[in-house]
């Protein structure tokens, strides 16, 4: 574990600087946080521990925070995603070089295995002093799928039992690594998280897993500090979501594939705020697409879009192109994949791999895999039939594209860094004030979600209409917003 | 006030029960439900006060509400809407003639007067013995924009205050003629309206104005029974707002004006559901769309579907066309409309007349207005130029065109009819068990929504897919749903 | 058939003269040729014999061509089609009252007898004087279907018989009608005919038809003068029927029915540019299309624009809404129309009404006929289902609303009207320059097609880039244009 | 000049079978010809010197030849465009190894200098014994830009003359090195294009530059043999152009860029076929589209089809993306580009690289270049502010994605395919039956384009439906069509 971004290649941090630069000008609404606070540093005194995919556009994020007055220990949330270059670039800083060894300490690289992921996990808490004196440690988390947060509930757990518990039999390998990660925490310090807890004034997490994982401890009574779930402001899910994967699916698959989508069939298993960008972007492009759907409001919404709602074993036999959008699993299975058209591309951009039955495809005997490029595979079935696998089953718009467009993630990262604010400011662990956030999971209040969506207009040469005095009366509502009741749904 | 349709004219009657015949067919909703609950009849006790516009659609609501075993009183709730084929084919009955005397008590006509309007009003709580007993008037009422319950409302609060104030000054007229229809009524039964409110059960309302007078009856303590909120269903706000007014707004300016909208120019303003349903009908008649906002996220949406979104004053002069679509006040001002290309055709399918400044409008010294049909008027300015505008400024897809198609009210009906049975069976007048709705406003629980929407599938040759009971364990939800988080946008 | 608009009623000719103002305003194409020529009065001396429906967009038609110096005398090219408000409009002029009877001489009026229809034919030619010396008749025809056309060349045809031959028994009706029409014309002046061909310059037609019998008689060489076909100017046809379809089929489905078309599945027959127009509107509306084709190339076209292409036997029993869009026939058969959805709606926006089998559907043995409203009928299978019939099979944009708006007709117009001055400026018949015109069948130069478009640029805002004259060079095109070859397909 | 594929590394060789293999499954319309004249061999004895990109797709397209009993000697029609692999897996032909090296002649290698380029273009004539006995070599061209047709008519040319003329001062380094190749040629064998171009039956072309050649030949009585003209088939120009471009554009922007297109605004230049596809793409990916136009029907057709049409000037500071799409030049100028908003993106996928002023915007004092990545730049003015620009302002689909998809190309060259047919079976040398090819330039038949359409439809499920005897008779054509008239746009 001798891994030091300190001594990053200085050629590495120039091509990360590069595209630091170019991703800045498409996330106006992080640097225009920068311009807002850059005299009142509302995060002076912050010290953030962050796990959030370590890429371009988290660069800009945690230079974002370290702007507004943060200082930052970062780690990646996933073993695969890391962007060297930009860990790189981050590590020395904007204006650095390896001589200045100044940047932000970054614990992250591409690849990393399970053990080191987790010890990478231990350090964005080891701030230098903690162990002696807890409230010189990390006093916020920035979380995505929640594995920093889990770190600390966990470790603070053991430290009250006085012992980390034995794996069993069917705990899951990474959970061993968990248990044997703070099972040598303890033997270095036996109150190190429990300190870190009591410090922590928070946590802002950004995805549907993690935020589950919150409400469960909330509910629970065992959430150690107030949690802002930052994934259901209206700029976060129904923006990255729909708007995202509008860009991000046919970029995939023309990476992918270079398959002609005009003319083709494609059935969309979905139709949520993935599933409406997958089948936007696929009718853009002269697709003729199928929508499957298991709620009734939602098939219904995609009737009056026009498209055919179906039954996949109805159409599979049709189409060209299958994508699953929803969460769910076992969406397309072995069987109805073996019944598709020759050469039919199957992919995914909802969550995990097992929407696709990846499982049941290897088990079919005779079946072979011929790789046509990474992360694009021929599945060749005994029958002679073959179809194509994008990234295996897992994220198509990160393994044969990029993932999300700079922009989009402004507007996410944008919702992380108002909602740090705002619990740095007034988590209960420091302020008494109306309005203190307890040891609850919050979301952001609206009036913070419009602010985001007002960050990201300039850019795009919106001009808004400002209500009067007088309208805004008539409607009963502020001038300023918010505009709509808390359960509208845009 | 001798207004009888009990004689009604046969033909009226004949070519209503035709109109209904076809809308039934295009309202599977109410028609599944009056399958669905043919044995059970769940409103079998029920005694409707209806007040909602008296359209060939509302017919085939009554006529549902009849068949699940309720007995029903129908007045319009809009001076203007009522279809009097629609009433005069229920008055009778479906198999009625004018010898069969056995229909629906309906007290509505096309064009009444506001007198007229709050006698109906009054009608329908007046059922036979109910001054001697309440218990045997109305229990239940079905509002629209929230008059019914105002008169009740406000009938047992003076008859508790022991008499009716006299009108001030600056109260509109409208609201004398309420006092004394309520004057009136105390005359005859000092104690009528207490005893309705005692025996009523409970409202359902799917108006946002409506809906509003509630929960302020609600925060206020004053609320006499309990409601449900039907407006904001997702199959009612979603559906109706959005996909009725994508048909019905072109619908209307072609009638009014035969004007083509291919390579036009036409100005939305508001992007909420109302103006996303404008926007698109518009593009998808080769339109180009400016959209205008206030609220910065839905500017943001705008953006996003490809919309330029301005303010009004720096594209007033290109547009050719130019729709309110708020719920807000003066989104056009009289000066503005000054501006406008010589002949722009302006209206609104919004909320009241006023999202245009017509008051404005008529106050320019030397306007002329010109009649090129009903309900499509020139205005002509001094300066010579002129512009049309469409139905005085009211909806113009009510004025210019039929409103909602049918299949659009279909789903609104059937919020309506279920919010009815529940209601009526779980009224804490008369339910003791767990769930029992209080005198308080509820929207419809999440799976009631989700059946509104199932119920409109089959017609649409929807195939719904239905997930596994090991799937839906994944996912931590129940097989038949409710699918999403209550806070889910759609 | 003493018609006389002269003394037509003049709240009529009010009525039209209000119309014909705001036709004004959407015809920039003719409006501007009136401004252009104003001075230059390049039909000064033409003699027009127009044969086109007498409409409001006609009468500006009309009084742009008497703008331009020329005399006109109109007759309808189909008994149902005038406005009679147009025709009295036109007939006392513009400026004109009853007293002022200095009209244009129209001889239109809705519901013609065919007699009547033939006798308003013949009364186009009858110029003051005429049969006395016929170079004081008319010099051009403006056709529309090519009656006019044929009247002239049938009756010279005779004259040079010396007598008009009995009809045939199986001859159709109108025939007949048109042999008594002429055997009249040569009691009176056996002659006329022959006189008036010779005088004529040329005749300028629109409809595919009428360019048909043109071709036909220009290649047994039997043409009495040259022909341009207007028909086949980019600016007519592929304006005209895509987008006058555009807007006029959904205007036409929703006035009949009140149907919401969202969510339905429309099968649109044909994919030419009538079925593309009408293929996007319904999609812009929210419907599923299908589409059938019988021509390869179109058919790969609505694939690859995302379309469904199917035959009709698989989907029929599928659709809510069926639409013809051809020029063939039998499209949609007797026996497919019972296999439908009940209720299905059924028209035709192609050609004749043959394109549904309305003769077979008439001889279904128990088949019932039900009118809903003028234009819409319900036809009942004896089986109990039915289907919805627009216009009785005939062009439902016509039928069912209001046919093309006034922006699409002038595009046409301006088509006509330039080609009235080319052909009335060059025509061999007294011209003897380059590029005279011969008695053959032309197309106008494209540069006049571009005209034509340029003219309706302002009106839309469009803003056109110039070429500068070194880029027209490196392109080999003049600056002013034609831009493309001949063969460009746009 | 050593280059010989024959020795190919075998695992290059193998990569691209693997590709092949793929592309056929996309390429319908070649793998049908295979499939319908495996028995026939319709070009046996025809040998074939191929000028053609040597992609994967160009590999399927000789496999096909071959399968249909051709000959083939091919080269790249460009120094870049070549797919080594491609080329390596047609040397040894389908089921080749290296020990095998029976496969297609193939001279062509990526990044080629002019003078290999010319070298190859003469190896695709040298058939073996041809300069003995002219009639054992070529006997047809398939041509891509006319460089094959140049070499033979230029040679031929000079023979004739006795020899080859010196270059002149301001000729093109090109034209020197052809006169060079040819110079060379003529000390070999002084007669040897004279042979050639008289054995030659034929040449296929299929671009709009090379057909420009072949029709200036023709004008000037220069053509040797005859050529059909592939480039202005139905199924080439409406297909390649606007469905292409409509995958590869943004294909070409989302590689280069990783930017969200989504509420971006976008200056699309031309609206012809390009430019159709380009706007339909970008609006499908929810940016704003403008367009420039200098053709005013096409104009009025942007306008129609809902975008705003403007002029350069008035937009170039508000758009983020500029796109050229139209064969002309200095369609954007250097001073616009300064005035973009910083950080533009400007690409081309019109034709040559002038459409964007590349050269004015060199010579900007000042100016800095800076390499994103390959083929992707941004210029950075002395302002400060910059642009990015794509693959030089060269073919962005080309250079930042892989151009047209198989499924398009196999379009295109079963136009070729049957072009060939055509040609070798009825050119005037060797067939003197009715409609014989004269040496003049021709395109397809209808009939044929019809048929390379109908090749791809089942591919992509769809269902033609087939005229009954009684309706083609009606409508005046074969059942088997053709089905329109020549001039019909489609």
């Amino acid at each position: 574990m001798s891994f030091d971004y300190k001594i990053a290649d200085i050629s590495l941090h120039e091509a990360g600087r590069h595209q630091i630069r170019l991703a800045e000008h498409e996330m106006p609404g992080l640097m225009s946080l920068r311009e807002e606070f850059a005299e009142e540093q509302p995060l002076k005194g912050a010290r953030i521990a962050g796990s959030l995919h370590m890429t371009v556009q988290t660069a800009v994020l945690i230079e974002t925070l370290v702007a507004l007055g943060a200082e930052v220990r970062w780690a990646s949330c996933n073993i695969f995603s890391t962007q060297d270059e930009a860990a790189a670039a981050v590590v020395v800083g904007p204006q650095g070089t390896t001589d200045d060894l100044q940047g932000v300490p970054v614990f992250a690289w591409k690849n990393e295995s399970l053990e080191e992921y987790w010890w990478t996990a231990a350090q964005i808490f080891a701030w230098p002093g903690v162990d002696e004196d807890p409230t010189v440690g990390a006093n916020m988390i920035l979380d995505d799928g929640g594995d920093a947060t889990l770190l600390v509930h966990k470790g603070a757990e053991f430290e009250a039992a006085g012992g980390v518990p034995s794996a069993q039999e069917d705990d899951p390998e990474e959970y061993r690594i968990i248990l044997e990660t703070l099972r040598q925490s303890m033997t270095e310090n036996p109150q190190r998280f429990t300190g870190i807890a009591s410090t922590i004034k928070g946590v802002t997490e950004e995805t549907t897993t993690g935020v589950n994982r919150l409400y469960q401890l909330a509910r629970d009574g065992r959430l150690l500090f107030p949690a802002i779930n930052v994934n259901d402001s209206v700029t976060k899910s129904k923006f990255d979501n729909k708007y995202g994967v509008r860009h991000s699916l046919p970029d995939g698959i023309m990476r992918a594939t270079d398959v002609l989508l005009g003319g083709k069939t494609a059935v969309v298993c979905g139709y949520g705020d993935v599933g409406k960008g997958s089948a936007d972007a696929l009718r853009g492009q002269g697709a003729r697409v199928i929508v499957t759907e298991i709620d009734p409001i939602n098939a219904l919404q995609a009737a009056m879009d026009g498209y055919q709602v179906a039954q996949l074993d109805d159409v599979v036999d049709q189409a060209h192109l299958f994508i699953t959008t929803t969460g769910g699993k076992d969406l397309i299975t072995a069987e109805q994949m073996q019944r598709m058209r020759d050469k039919a591309i199957v992919g995914n951009v909802g969550h995990f791999d097992n929407e696709i039955d990846m499982a049941g495809l290897a088990k079919i005997p005779g079946i072979k895999k011929v790789e046509i490029k990474p992360q694009v595979r021929e599945w060749v079935f005994p029958s002679g039939g073959s179809i194509i696998l994008l990234s295996e089953g897992r994220l198509l718009n990160l393994g044969n594209a990029t993932g999300h467009p700079s922009f989009v993630m402004s507007s996410s990262f944008a919702n992380q860094t108002i909602a740090q604010i705002e619990l740095f400011a007034k988590s209960h662990k420091g302020f008494d004030g109306d309005g203190a956030y307890l040891s609850d999971v919050y979301t952001l209040p609206k009036i913070l979600d419009e602010k985001v969506a007002r960050l990201h207009l300039d850019a795009l040469g919106v001009r808004l209409t400002e209500l009067t005095k007088d309208q805004a009366e008539y409607l009963g509502i502020d001038v300023a917003g918010p505009y709509k009741p808390e359960h509208y749904r845009y």
